[in-house]
């Protein structure tokens, strides 16, 4: 275990996941849910050679319990966004940045941006939806650029969905977008069927840049052509914000699976002939299935959406989350319950506590049986359901989608901006 | 050799290719230009299951000498356009078109298209523009609506140019175009960049029904996932005149060798899914290189091209050009020419010498040793220029090429058509 680990989590009451701590019972201590069938973390990292957050990384981003407590856990080129985001000057490569990176308008820094989108097939859940809080709150402390790419081209393509039906998914997942509260002058969202005039000429110049060998080799034999081309599409997601507005540091938030796919980016971002830096990342873990540990949160498992009502969230964490309790109310007052693999706690500690005393004191009882199983799922479900009803408040208020969809949408300057940086001719 | 073979070239002075007459000195008889190494057209077609046209198909064309003297020798579905541009009731399938076939304007016959494409990689030389002078004249005639999609990502994707320099390949085609002088009300030339607000949402909707196999077998694993998906892009070029107009039958001349690109549309137009009807092809033969038989007119080669001054042409022709003629006069006026290796005669078989009589007079004196090498050269060069004098004078005449273009381009009306015709969905 490096010793950057232990730095990067020693302000926290929960810890990041290490061996060494796991069915330690001495004092606070949150294992890793990496339990059997579930992904290897750290060896994720090791395989892919992205780099650990250290402790300093940790403190320069803005505070927020999803780095502090190492759910954000790694990533590559941290310390550039974060030099941007600090204010620093860009430290742009004179070779691949011809075009001076602006500064940001409220001195908040150097242009930095985040790119996190989402493929639209169905409603979100909170596994969708925690990162684009987490951008919302980066851009409103430094003043972040937050690229949105909406991929329905690759929904449409990779299930058995209509493309009409991924219409819908859009428009749905659209209000959810709109309902967190983006600045619109720091944020596009960009759909790549409605915003084909950019993203496909982008996509097509990027796409020479991408072999089948190396499409084979990240992404497995793709069952049609267009999921084929998708990995272009996806580069050109991930350095449209720096087409737009010249080269910058640049963060994708993602689970640490997805490493690879941005990687395919940053091979081409490392062409001399585009004025971009390659894109960092910001690697993360998986918000559990509310069916527990060693599943992700996915649509088709049991997941709480961002239309649950507070009756249907408390329903599902109450019947359907595992606990990590015991079979018992009076075993557990004897041995404890194990916050580690209980969905309720993992939820608090991913997100929904943000005090971390609070969250600390939380584990504690529950470890010593003071507090019931029961009793921690409805810290979750009052926790949950005050975000949500926040979040659903902001959505019932936004008009039509259309319309408060314009603001967010690229300009046709930041259009012609974008294809002239990648050199595709004009007529 | 099919009965309707020998029916197609009754009416015609030249022939089709045909074994039997090779070599035959009896009368006059152009044989076929599949020399060593050459396509053998008609075992292409016999591979490909395509249908040879017959005489009672040629007769059902308006009369141009490309489809007389058999240089396009074969199709799909013909029929099915032949029986719209006669103004015969369009028989759509109901099933497959939920849109009804518009009816021609000047009561020329039901709705019927061509599409024919150039992929814009450098000047265009005579082999790229009979063609769409081919299409001019069924236009003029029938009022067959003409698309040109004009596909500069694949030209970029496929070769070693830049996105610029296809980009100025793709103006000065389009300036080329322009010269031709179709009607605007009937015709839309669609670049595959400056139209990528319709055209890619479609290719990603058909990239759907082609697997990566059917890929592979039709062109081979190729460099990059743009030309991977290319196949895509080229169904919506060859699908987009029906989703604009409703289901009507298509026709797409093009060299036989490329009926394979045609098919992979016709898998996917046969999805019940979409409103269209399969294209039809009208296949074809290469005008061959300067050099000689056995070499398609390309680029590469010893080519005439459109901005070529009547000095330029002349000098190709007589010093370039693949002679069938004798090493010396004297052994000419003895044994005669070849014409059908000539290159300068077959220029003129293919469209420069449009009357029947006069081809077949040279084609005569020429096997009799009556005409030199050097007079059937003087002949195509006069034949070219006063084409190319033609064509130059409407080309200096155009002003801004985007101006020019603008009738031609697609209405907002006709892209959201086609959009919705596809099933696209839209915000």
């Amino acid at each position: 275990m490096p010793a950057h680990d232990d730095g990067a989590t020693a302000e926290s009451t929960t810890e990041q996941p290490n061996e060494t701590d796991a069915g330690d019972g001495d004092g606070f201590v949150v294992t890793p849910y990496e339990v059997s069938g579930e992904l290897d973390y750290d060896k994720l990292l090791e395989e892919f050679g992205a780099d650990r957050l250290t402790a300093e990384d940790v403190r320069r981003f803005p505070d927020h319990p999803m780095l502090r407590r190492g759910i954000y856990y790694a990533g590559r080129d941290v310390d550039a966004y974060l030099d941007a985001a600090a204010g620093d000057a860009v430290t742009a490569d004179a070779a691949t940045a011809d075009v001076d990176a602006a500064t940001g308008e409220d001195g908040a820094g150097g242009t930095h941006s985040i790119v996190t989108g989402v493929g639209p097939s169905g409603p979100m859940h909170l596994g969708h939806a925690l990162v684009f809080y987490l951008a919302k709150e980066l851009q409103d402390a430094t003043g972040a650029t937050v690229y949105v790419p909406l991929s329905d081209d690759e929904k449409y393509l990779s299930k058995d969905l209509t493309f009409e039906a991924v219409g819908e998914a859009t428009r749905e997942n659209l209000r959810d977008l709109l309902a967190i509260g983006f600045d619109p002058e720091r944020t596009r969202f960009v759909l790549d069927s409605a915003d084909a005039d950019v993203v496909y000429p982008l996509a097509a110049t990027f796409a020479k840049d991408v072999t089948m060998n190396q499409l084979e080799a990240t992404y497995g034999r793709p069952d049609n052509v267009g999921m084929g081309f998708y990995p272009a599409v996806q580069t050109a997601h991930l350095l449209l914000p720096q087409l737009v507005e010249g080269a910058h540091p640049t963060l994708v938030p993602v689970a640490v699976d997805q490493d690879p796919h941005v990687r395919v980016s940053r091979d081409v971002a490392a062409k001399a002939r585009y004025p971009v830096r390659k894109p960092g990342a910001l690697l993360g873990k998986f918000l559990p299935d509310l069916a527990g540990p060693g599943k992700m949160s996915s649509s088709e498992g049991a997941a709480i959406y961002l239309t649950d009502d507070a009756e249907t969230v408390r329903e599902k964490v109450l019947e359907h989350a595992y606990s990590g309790g015991r079979d018992s109310v009076s075993e557990h007052r004897e041995h404890g319950g194990d916050p580690s693999v209980d969905v309720a706690f993992q939820y608090l500690r991913y997100f929904f506590e943000r005090d971390d005393d609070r969250l600390a004191e939380l584990a504690t009882q529950y470890r010593e049986g003071e507090l019931l199983s029961g009793e921690l799922k409805l810290e979750a479900v009052d926790a949950i359901t005050e975000f949500l009803e926040s979040h659903q408040r902001r959505r019932d208020a936004l008009g039509d989608v259309r319309d408060e969809l314009e603001p967010y949408r690229l300009t046709e300057a930041e259009r012609e901006r974008a294809l002239d940086a990648a050199g595709v001719p004009r007529l």
